[in-house]
């Protein structure tokens, strides 16, 4: 029996693993390996205190410091948790079941992926899937973003202030953004919209140096030379089976309060995998710190002063 | 005029600058200087990403990192802040006054201290003012923890799994803790109670090794040997300055939802200085980004999704 067992090892995971190994809880890691989106990041440029570094160094640091506290991790999938009446059984996919007295679901978000030529070889070498991290590499730069959502609108209207030109390609006539966004987007100089075009390959060598793209009218094709391109097309989460456990939003995400308590006492959330809205390594880490530390008092009967009450909550976000 | 005035170069305050600079917002660090309270913090092992660093080394860090990405950084101390129809006014202690659009407020909080002989000059150097940082240096150690509220409570607890013998001094005969807390306090064989006394003076010679205390009743004195002692008198913030401009709680701490929005548009809050209840440098930082990626929104007009709406919250928080 495990005072706490962790799902996910990212930024979230293993900070929720170092407060609670400080605090001498029995933490279990489980996970299907160490974070995927922050592995695959070539630099990373806004983690305070490094002024840069990669990636997986970054994500290996963390796992180091977790093991470092005598914390276990194992690399297995989870597939399913069952409440019994004070505690969770985990299963994993290999068959095999671990108990703990709390749970810290940290198993993070996917981006979603366009699944054409070239796009898996350029991920980290061109290709990007988060523009407030990676934007500011491209100065002076040729770059297109893909979507046509809030996060494409955001992510064009950034990189119109740095890149030198700006490729907006959506595969409709019009967007799901704010209309606010959309007018700024068209007043900009530097931001040329290719709608009702899909991206079909990206092209390079060692990076990536062109995007083909497909007009959905006529399915003419048409080569654009680049620097750099941001698919903006969305995330997902892998929420199902928690989904009877742990109240999720509309997306998903489950859903927590400003203390990454979930709507199940006892089961906290942190970083992208709950419904923060904001996506950054360093967030998910705060918030693992907290849920780490909502762990131990809830495990002492500690309660925390409370800032945003669940029961408010609910009202509101439910 | 800047987009942005930050006032506070702490964790949060600096991170909220590497945020708001990558987004190209013209921004401003004022402060009377960098934290204190992490420079004066000889090991940090619970900051993600470095196993142990020096709390001075990683400001130092931050600081590089905001340099770099072109902020400017001015040393004084904020006395004043006048909002104005779309902007603030912020006045230093030099009588300088700089403007903004927005304001990110994270000038922390201080750890309220005794004021007694050897305070001073062991503080980093056995005299520690967070358990949850500094506790688990003190494996098989004799410390002692000078408080009776719940941050004593909590850090006596805490301690008496991983010290040898931990000391309990309060100045009352009893506590202003949680019941359940003094129970336990109370049943644990390595904690010794040393109530209606008070520290009159730390002894040591490099590093503490004693402590004077004095009985409140017969002002008898007797020393105590220690290797480590935990000051846990509580905290405060020196808020008075923007009591007028946003809400504060009744500690004085200022009022934020999930999202570090304060009761006034266009200010924001992070870190110590907010009443988030954990006080940590890595939480203080996500809430640094999560404030100035919200400066970013508010000044594009782009509504974040609301995870508690500022207005149910007043109805609980307020």
């Amino acid at each position: 029996m495990y005072d706490v067992i962790i799902v996910g090892a990212g930024p979230a995971g293993l900070t929720s693993a170092i407060y609670t190994s400080r605090r001498k809880l029995k933490t279990l890691v489980l996970s299907k390996g160490l974070s995927d989106q922050v592995s695959e990041t070539p630099h990373i440029e806004n983690y305070p205190g490094f002024d840069k570094i990669e990636g997986y160094k970054l994500i290996q640091n963390f796992e180091k410091q977790v093991r470092d506290f005598g914390v276990e991790i194992i690399f297995e999938e989870v597939v399913k948790i069952t409440p019994k009446k004070n505690s969770f059984v985990v299963k994993t996919v290999s068959k095999k079941s671990y108990e703990s007295k709390v749970l810290i679901l940290a198993f993070g978000k996917i981006p979603r992926t366009l699944n054409i030529p070239g796009e898996k070889e350029f991920t980290g070498k061109g290709v990007s899937y988060c523009a407030t991290c990676d934007a500011p590499l491209y100065k002076n730069k040729t770059v297109a973003v893909i979507g046509g959502g809030n996060a494409a609108l955001d992510a064009v209207l950034l990189l119109s202030k740095i890149a030198k030109k700006v490729y907006l390609i959506h595969r409709r006539d019009e967007f799901r953004g704010f209309e606010a966004e959309v007018e700024k987007v068209k007043k900009r100089k530097n931001i040329e919209l290719v709608l009702s075009h899909i991206p079909v390959e990206f092209k390079g060598n060692k990076v990536i140096r062109s995007m083909i793209v497909e007009s959905k009218k006529t399915n003419a094709r048409k080569e654009v030379k680049l620097d750099g391109v941001f698919v903006e097309i969305g995330s997902e989460v892998k929420t199902d089976f928690v989904k009877d456990l742990v109240k999720l939003d509309k997306n998903g995400y489950i859903i927590v309060n400003s203390n990454c308590e979930t709507s199940r006492p006892g089961v906290f959330a942190a970083g992208d995998v709950d419904n923060t809205p904001f996506k950054q390594i360093i967030v998910a880490a705060g918030e693992g710190a907290k849920a780490g530390l909502m762990s131990y008092n809830y495990l002492h009967g500690i309660k925390a002063e409370i800032i945003i009450d669940w029961r408010k909550f609910k009202e509101i976000g439910g």
